[in-house]
C-alpha cells in the first residue's frame, strides 16, 4: 500500500484581517490561540490557531501582490489549502508528475521553520490546493 | 476560557464523482480508505478517506436538486466545509445567536449516525462553511 500521505499538517484559511477574524475563531467559537508569525518567503502574516490537535492557519497578506491577497480580491475570505505531511517532499514531487498530478512548483521550495514544502494545482486534485509538507520530525 | 469547539470532526470535499476522487485520493495519493455511505438526510453518497487521524469526506449529490449538486454547478469540485465537534450542538447554536455568528440552520437537525448537526452562514465564519457536530462520543 501507497503510504505517502501521513496526515494533516494543516488547513489554511484566508482572511484579510487577522485581529478581526483571531477574535472570531479563538474569542467566541472557543479555539486555542498559538503564535502569529511572519513568512516573508510566501508574503504572508499567519496565525495558528487550534482545534483540539488540528493546527489552523489564518493567513493574511503583507502586500497587494501577495498571492493570497490576489486570492482575497477574487474569492473572499474562506478555506485557502489543507496540508499534509508527507516523508519526502521531492519523492512526493516525483511521485505526482509520474501519476499526472500537476503542480504549482516542481522544485522543492523552503517554507518557514526549514519545512520542504510544494503545491498541487487544484485542478489535479479535486478542486483543492493540496500543500506537501516535509518538516523532519 | 471558552471550549465550545472540542477539535475537528472531518473536512468536507465536493466531487462530482466518487470512484474518480476515491482512486485519486486512496490509489494515487495512499489516503486510507473508509467507508463508503448514503445520506439520504444530506443527499449526497459519502466516501470517508483518512490521511492520518484526520477523516475527509469526499461527497457526491444523489440528485440534482441536492444542495451539493448546486454548489459543484456554481464552483466545481474542492473543499466544501469543515466540521467540528463540539459538546453540545444545541448550545452551540444558542451560544452562535448570542455572538452573531448566522447559521444555515437555527434548530438542531439530526445528521448521518444520529449526530446533531447545524451549519453557519459562512459569511459569519471567515468565508468557511462551519459544521457543528455532536456525536455523543
Amino acid at each position: 500500500m501507497n503510504k505517502k500521505v501521513q496526515g494533516v499538517n494543516h488547513i489554511a484559511i484566508a482572511v484579510p484581517d487577522l485581529d478581526q477574524a483571531e477574535s472570531l475563531w479563538c474569542d467566541k467559537l472557543g479555539l486555542r490561540k498559538g503564535k502569529r508569525e511572519i513568512v516573508e518567503s510566501e508574503g504572508v502574516e499567519v496565525q495558528m490557531i487550534f482545534a483540539g490537535d488540528t493546527r489552523i492557519e489564518l493567513v493574511s497578506p503583507l502586500s497587494e501582490d501577495s498571492p493570497i491577497a490576489k486570492y482575497l480580491s477574487k474569492n473572499g475570505p474562506g478555506l485557502h489549502h489543507i496540508a499534509f505531511q508527507v516523508d519526502d517532499c521531492a519523492e512526493m514531487i516525483e511521485h505526482c508528475l509520474d501519476n499526472d498530478i500537476k503542480l504549482v512548483n516542481e522544485e522543492v521550495r523552503v517554507g518557514a521553520h526549514e519545512t520542504k514544502i510544494a503545491f498541487t494545482h487544484p485542478k489535479s486534485t479535486s478542486g483543492v490546493l493540496c500543500e506537501w509538507v516535509e518538516t523532519g520530525e
